[in-house]
């Protein structure tokens, strides 16, 4: 049996498009002579489609694209599609995820999703009936065990707790399956490849048969999808494995003697930097930011690394730098920046911002009178010059890339309508610590960040003499307790007895609790950790818990 | 059998506060000798916490107030409290949403809750293992059927599609339950009231049993709770209602001879009313603004409307309320702020911003050297009042309230990081035609809202002349458009099938789709509507569904 794994990026809700896409994966799949193509979760409407769930004519209009599908494709090949289908029983939730097998201009069979994500980032149980039953599907006279993503999550001792009281795949054994089939749409995460492989070599040897994983790639919104759709021999083996991090087209011949494709596996920092700038470029195409990006570049190790990311994922003509320098800026500061557009081959504008602070000034002279000056006028600063980028965006069409790393946002140490302004937050959920390591990771061939950038100590600049250590423990000390205390909720007790100093712990988990309305407002951040700011953690605001006494 | 029903307000979290209310509560029900006090649905640590949920250590805190509250309360009365569970079976989430019957310093019984909402602002299954099995309590030596919330939205003919395949009432019933007890946290929707009590009469009805219903009361982030929890007979007669928006101790002796209390019962635009006012001061009082507020006043309906609700909700003396004019302000709009500010007795400061406006021109001149003036220069000065309405936030500790209607943040009528600055977005799910209703409302016993506010036609003033009918539909129309597109998911073609001109129609769903990033960075808005934009509406951005053929 000659199998294609098409590992496409659909356009969340461009059914149109995602149709297309399809449609030319089967003819060059049957190009190719394989007897089945399979595409990933809900390959027609692009995963996750969140609310457009709801809408009745996103439904119907799926429909009437798999029913497309299955009259224009090609005869003399199968295919497995991920699509939307209805429950018409009179209770339950009125959807399923679905995969639909079509052949010679019909529909053979429809097989739901079982076991459905409700936690992190996913919502499926707000939509989707899970499936009442699993079935085997026939193709080619083989019986294929076909399941969703989420129905091979059932390992105890690989996935810890399970969420779940029945097992999918044990079923689609007992009912005599011959392949496993599971396709998929599974969020990238940091070193969650490694698991994910255990798990499906697990399965494959339990059961003593091949397993074939197709995951969906690309950016949508904050998820990232890395793709690697693989096959896994009944012995457990890694057999044959998609690209990383793109599109692909993998042909795999079961029992055949012609040995398949495995590309390279990467992980750890590789991995986080070419998720972000899949994310970043897919994120700028699928809402069609034509003109590009502009980044207010400040010096910093921060702004520097989103830039080099932006002209990795769009070009150098697509990324526009501006400086907004005051008086409180070091001369290198500018230097620094200016060095970096260069290395780039980016625009660079400079706009001091001094004289608009002055006409702040004077107009809240009398408002303000006698009081001391405080926060108040270094946020002012960083809101100038979040005005100045938004107009840039206004005036040029250009997307604003929003800078901060994720431990600043975890501390608030950033400004709300500053510095946070902006359509995409390329590095908020990577911590400060791992900002540096990506930087370096990009200056290991040529130097494209300035040295100078990686020497100084970090800072806002936005009164004399700042360094973000005035206000925020080490970052060495700070990440590793935010690691704790967010991905892993330990309280302030488990922290300190890991060998943390009390006072500083007790002062994070406070700052990181009060800050949380700053979160709220701040844009779409790519997720690259096991918990990041954004949907997958939903924290109230005018709340009063207390972690421990103080 | 004498009832208390406690309808208390949380602060969500703050288990320590929750508890010494709850204990303070049972003894106000123990001094009026009632039997049984009743707590609405997760009393203990608030509704809906939220994340918090998976955090270990907010789950043993809430445990061991359980325990206190058993240990400390007085002996002779039973308490029914809402609380969180944990499950210990091996598979499934790891907590229940749950009730406890405690008495005499004992837990006595715990009841799961069986249905658990994952709809619109609901996440329920993402923390909550559904209850396994329907149990009665026994109180007094009656068999009470204890519901929690959901438990009971099963009647189809009253709520529409069934999300559920079992209902809990009926088992209840089936199991020989002489009184229902329902404990819920049931949000605030306009006149949603009215299915309520149209679903708690029915079961009371069909099983001839009395019914007993507890709800929360408060403003929690973006919910509010209305409270009026009742009691129906067994002829589905309303026999008690405790108040609606405020906290309340409702005593009622069923079988007795005394009449209990029944409150009035208001609907619709007074219901809006209650529930803004309800939602701001407890946003305010909840997240410790101990300074109040601060409010751009624009002379416009939007910002009058605000003002004076927050007024009722904080008093004067906490409302702080400041002009930004520029040359583009109609001198009227000026008088008209400063005399609704006089009407209101606040707080009223004058800032031009004709100059800060100058500062960013001169700068940016070079840069945006031969392009002509356009919306860029428009979001300017409203970013610039959004910084200075910052700044008075910053340099006071004010809150700043955001004033936008619904209508707007539908069709992004409104600047990011401009007008849309703030801590809680008052009126955001309001459309802007029941916004006149409200402000005619506040005026109806003097005037408040200077009569020219309701005169002149809706303008940002961002340039000579501008009305908001230069970029939008009148508000008649385009009001219903939105309800129909948003809040009951229409299509293009149903709506326009009601008569609404088909142009209009597509202009308006464009417009609201391609805006979706905007409200992404919108702040806290109070929901009163049957879908607001917030957390109960998740729309992606980078997608690309059609509605319709263009």
């Amino acid at each position: 049996m000659k199998l294609a794994l098409a590992q496409i990026n659909p356009i969340v809700g461009n059914i149109e498009g995602n149709t297309q896409k399809i449609l030319s994966n089967i003819t060059q799949a049957k190009n190719q002579r394989a007897n089945l193509v399979i595409f990933p979760e809900l390959a027609i409407v692009g995963y996750p489609p969140r609310d457009l769930l709801l809408k009745p004519s996103f439904i119907e209009q799926n429909l009437d694209a798999l029913d497309t599908i299955a009259r224009t494709m090609p005869d003399g090949i199968t295919a497995i599609i991920g699509c939307i289908q209805k429950n018409t029983l009179q209770t339950g939730k009125n959807l399923y995820n679905s995969v639909a097998v079509i052949a010679n201009g019909r529909i053979v069979s429809i097989h739901h999703k079982s076991l459905l994500p409700n936690y992190d980032v996913f919502d499926e149980q707000r939509y989707f009936e899970p499936g009442p039953i699993v079935t085997l599907a026939r193709i080619d006279g083989k019986k294929i065990g076909i399941s969703i993503c989420e129905d091979l999550w059932t390992l105890q001792d690989v996935v810890g707790r399970v969420l779940y009281h029945h097992d999918p795949i044990s079923t689609l054994a007992a009912e005599g399956a011959q392949i496993f089939i599971n396709v998929a749409a599974s969020p990238f995460v940091v070193d969650k490849h490694k698991i994910r492989r255990k798990l499906l070599s697990e399965h494959a040897k339990r059961y003593q048969l091949p397993l074939v994983y197709v995951n969906q790639v690309g950016g949508n919104d904050e998820l990232i999808f890395d793709g690697r759709s693989c096959v896994y021999s009944p012995s457990g083996e890694l057999i044959a494995q998609a690209k990383g991090f793109a599109e692909d087209l993998l042909i795999v011949e079961l029992n055949g003697n012609t040995p398949s494709r495995i590309e390279p596996t990467t992980e750890g920092v590789q991995d986080v930097k070419n998720a972000l700038v899949l994310g970043l470029r897919d994120y700028v195409r699928k809402c069609r930011f034509d003109k590009g990006v502009v980044i207010g570049l400040s010096g910093g190790i921060d702004s520097s690394l989103v830039a080099a990311l932006a002209v990795e994922a769009l070009g150098a003509e697509y990324v526009h730098g501006i400086a907004m320098p005051s008086e409180y800026n070091s001369p290198s500061s500018l230097a620094d920046a200016k060095q970096l557009a260069e290395n780039l081959g980016i625009d660079f504008n400079v706009v001091t911002i001094d004289c608009i602070r002055a006409a702040f000034d004077s107009q809240l002279k009398d408002i303000f009178a006698g009081r001391e000056p405080d926060v108040t006028e270094e946020n002012i600063q960083a809101r100038i010059r979040g005005t100045i980028l938004m107009a840039m965006s206004n005036k040029f069409g250009y997307l604003v890339l929003s800078t901060g790393n994720k431990s600043e946002l975890a501390m608030g140490y950033c400004t709300l309508y500053g510095d946070m302004v902006g359509g995409l937050s390329v590095i908020n959920d990577v911590p400060k610590t791992l900002v540096d390591e990506i930087a370096k990771l990009i200056n290991s061939e040529r130097e494209i960040i300035p040295e100078n950038v990686f020497i100084k100590p970090p800072s806002a600049e936005l009164r004399p003499n700042q360094t973000d250590q005035d206000s925020l423990p080490p970052y060495e000390i700070l990440d590793p307790i935010l690691k704790m205390y967010i991905e892993e909720e330990k309280s302030a007790e488990e922290i300190i007895e890991v060998g943390f100093d009390a006072d500083i712990v007790k002062k994070v988990i406070v700052t990181v609790d009060k800050n949380e309305y700053k979160r709220k407002q701040a844009s779409i951040g790519l997720k690259v950790t096991s918990r990041a700011f954004g949907s997958g953690r939903r924290m109230p605001i005018a709340q009063g818990f207390k972690q421990f006494k103080r």
